[in-house]
């Protein structure tokens, strides 16, 4: 293995931190994972971990942003994968089946939702994150009616806050009870695209 | 005042607690609220708790109970006193805006079911709550179709979970910025009406 020079070395220490927070939070949720165990975890030092991350919401809040990025990162990659609308459709449908109510995220989500509760500096940081998913989920409704030569019947931020709300509310339901489907977010934008459902529909 | 049956006078302290109870966990949280709390706050014994409600878990699921009970019949009076489609939907928006988000109500909702995240017997409790909760949306949404003489276009229960999932996933992101509007709920019951949404706006 190359020697890593100091810079390198310090980034690879935070992903390496980074990565195991995600793993643990996920795993037993907010309360339940500390810092130590975090540091312990990943094969560092307590001192690596409070010189990358000043508190356990901060790391908290880093862990949220990767994996929203990941959860986008997967539906733009299926979006221009599919070939037509109805293929995307049903590979946007499975990643929800997939996706939208897994334990771990979603019960995180909420915990930390919670957590923020009496703590201004870090609701302010969950609107600002909110803003960004809206303006991403936004960004890929739109792109997606563009890309299919349809207009979208609202405003993007309105298809989008629908859409997100959708998400949201299917994967509260799906966590408690895995048994319902994700079906009707799939639904949901297949009706507000209803010019392209028709012209792949056949 | 009379004097109250043995019966009577038992009803009213599980009414008192119940409330007390209520009010307790939703403007302090689940985990912060102490059944020794609820009984000296509702000017009752220990033993008088303890007799009611087995368990914390037991009293919330009755609150949690008690609450959508009240939210429920707010919809149905409100859309029976409506005259007309467009009214109807004027005072379900107007409700969703004070309702949905609501930071005490939302956060209790979400911090019990990750209380029930790893107890089998709360978690099946939570899910027989949600199919009480999505059975009577899908009634409401029914003979609110009905009043009106239109159809629904999709069956009873997914136009419900539709209805249900935006609540829940507007409620959250209203519980964490209050400045987002609740209006797409209520877009989202006019399209699913569209006939009667023409037959009174023309």
């Amino acid at each position: 293995m190359p020697r890593l020079t100091r810079s390198e070395s310090q980034a690879r220490t935070r992903a390496d931190l980074l990565l195991t927070a995600r793993d643990l939070f996920l795993a037993d949720g907010y309360a339940k994972t500390s810092l130590e165990r975090v540091a312990e975890e990943a094969g560092y030092s307590k001192g690596a971990v409070y010189s990358n991350f000043k508190t356990k919401s901060e790391l908290c809040l880093e862990v949220l942003g990767l994996i929203h990025e990941t959860k986008f990162a997967e539906v733009t990659e299926l979006l221009a994968a599919g070939t037509g609308f109805d293929d995307q459709l049903e590979a946007f449908q499975s990643w929800a089946e997939r996706t939208l109510g897994d334990v771990g995220w979603t019960m995180l989500e909420f915990e930390f939702a919670i957590v923020a509760r009496d703590d201004p500096a870090l609701q302010a940081a969950l609107v600002s994150n909110l803003g960004i998913i809206r303006g991403t989920v936004a960004a890929q409704l739109q792109s997606l009616a563009d890309s299919l030569g349809v207009a979208l019947p609202m405003p993007p931020e309105d298809a989008a806050t629908t859409v997100l709300s959708l998400g949201l509310g299917l994967g509260i339901q799906r966590a408690i009870d895995p048994s319902l489907s994700a079906r009707l977010i799939a639904d949901a934008v297949r009706a507000m695209l209803p010019a392209a459902a028709r012209a792949t529909s056949g």
